[in-house]
């Protein structure tokens, strides 16, 4: 199932179009085009419906939103939705401020996404209103955001993936886990944005977004651990990273992937 | 004379004027330090027209279009012809949302620019208003835009380059074509915006529009093809073709080229 | 004092939210992870006096400003100030055009910054009205702006960070000088930009904004110089820069520091 995904996206290709935050724009379209898949980003109201219309999944990703931003990521959202293709939506920074909260709650209602793809603290921002997101790293241990996970997928509908030193997958009553990865991960910019366009990648070949969210997860972690022996520092894993989605092996994937599907 | 335009380059460091996607900014950034050239990125209306007259050439991207930015690109590509300095439109994904087809075809009679650098898709979308372009990438083979790249060149007056397994690139009646380059191009994002702003800094130190876009393009695929043996996937790529466009030595160059000029 | 600080940020970890161009965003979110700080980007109207409630420093970098942005720096910078957080100004390209400088002396008027990271054309332009910034890289050698910071720090009241050959920080009367660095870091984009949010993750953890200045100088020179033998080119020293900036030891730090101090 899972090297079954990696290598559909591999010969299909799929088309993700992205309306992300700037700073992972480069990065997460490398990451895209490292797995196979091919990305897209273009966030004007003008051409962005239309733009979804070329695409086999969609990402939201408020990192950097302004009012804008806002409306195109509903549009988009709602074209994608009509479609009947999978959206991903990152909410970055969710429980930061009341802005970035309240536009998170804003898609989920009129977007109703896929799959929400956050850290511990954003999932809990989402599912109780918490504050106390620091910056945009989770200050939750992930276990801690398995019950605020389960409020979420079951009040919207959504499958719910949390990334931390375990990721856990939630949709409804099911659970899954992958507990792979590395600390580096950590050190980089935009890790959780590429496990929110390779979530949407798998997304788009595999039907069961439960299955895809975890699947990505396995892939970037055990991409994570492939590429860190050979790093001296985030720098150098940065390209490694790169390298070791575009080029890992069924064996390599297969034998390392530690994912606990219920 | 291609070893000529690399000296220019690397001695009067030109500076390149980008209002240009944000997804490859700071790729392209480097890209133009690597080969000697001063990158600046200004896009705001109120500062474009002045910031050109700082430039020796001015590169046009619309990867990421936005109603304000198009106003931006108008003005300094108005601002770029009256004052002599070559132009170079990069139209990327045009065909692919009508908007973003509109706005190319806007630049193209509005500013008049020097040199059109994009993929088969999107010079045969300017060409015969045809659609079909697929996200970003092309989906036709180079030579069957060649029609559509003279199309383009005799109705408009500008060379056309357009990139692909072989690059073509187009004047009137002339057509040069570039053999060089590494499968390992394509998956990297923000190659084909790479050529462009390489194609403003030979413009800026060649006068031939049409020797200076063969040039880049020529200097890009040898840098591919010296970076790639040294490469374990797109990562590591990525950094070793911006050592190799820095490093390039005449031999390495004049050895490799594949450029063939009418 | 300098390996304190290094110590300070890599444990506590400073949130700094940077309202920065879009060409260096993904850069300097990868160097403040690096060193060890929390970076966070936020820029809509809406949100920037909250998110500064966060962090326990503020950059403003005009590299890509547009009028929206403008007020988001402001109304940021006043937030901070009020807060009693220390606020970076680095005024990107200030002396190229009209508007850019225009905007440099509002902030330094509106916000007085605690401390400014210029090249050496940046700091005369706001020194002394001056013009002939050539692109966003200087034109004048560090020492002859000595002058200029020595005026705008007197006049502001701000720590004044030049960054050259030879670094100057400028507080009053008091001058430093960093003589660390190489050549490589002038053929990356964004090393200029690095250096300020460097300074602002030790303005955070230093009282002294003309010691965190001269700190975050040396650091970077430093990290630059063990990056330099490991690279072939300014590809690979991006990526090792980051892992010299993450990894240095204090006996690399200490033993290569050449950092003179009043």
């Amino acid at each position: 199932m899972l090297w079954n995904d990696v290598t559909r996206i591999r010969d299909e290709a799929p088309v993700i179009h992205s309306i992300t935050n700037y700073v992972v724009m480069n990065t997460t379209a490398n990451a895209l085009l490292a797995v196979g898949a091919s990305p897209v980003m273009a966030h004007a109201i003008e051409e962005v419906a239309e733009m979804v219309g070329l695409a086999r999944a969609l990402v939201l990703n408020i990192g950097t939103l302004s009012p804008a931003w806002v409306e195109s990521m509903l549009a988009a959202g709602v074209a994608a939705r009509k479609r009947g293709i999978p959206v991903v939506l990152d909410p970055v920074g969710a429980g930061a401020t009341a802005y970035r909260t309240a536009v998170a709650h804003r898609i989920l209602a009129e977007v109703k996404p896929t799959i929400v793809r956050g850290n511990a603290s954003e999932i809990r921002a989402l599912a109780f209103a918490e504050s106390g997101t620091r910056g945009v790293d989770s200050t939750h241990p992930t276990d801690a955001a398995v019950d605020a996970g389960r409020v979420l997928s079951q009040r919207t509908g959504c499958t719910v993936s949390i990334s931390g030193v375990v990721d856990v997958i939630i949709h409804g009553a099911s659970t899954a886990r992958v507990r792979n990865g590395v600390p580096l991960l950590a050190r980089i910019t935009g890790s959780g944005c590429t496990a929110t366009v390779l979530t949407a990648a798998f997304a788009a070949v595999n039907p069961s977004p439960f299955h895809a969210a975890a699947h990505a997860m396995t892939l970037l972690g055990v991409a994570g651990e492939l590429a860190a022996p050979r790093s001296s520092g985030p720098g150098t894993f940065q390209a490694n990273l790169l390298d070791a989605l575009a080029g890992v092996t069924r064996d390599e994937l297969e034998g390392r992937a530690k994912l606990e599907l219920p």
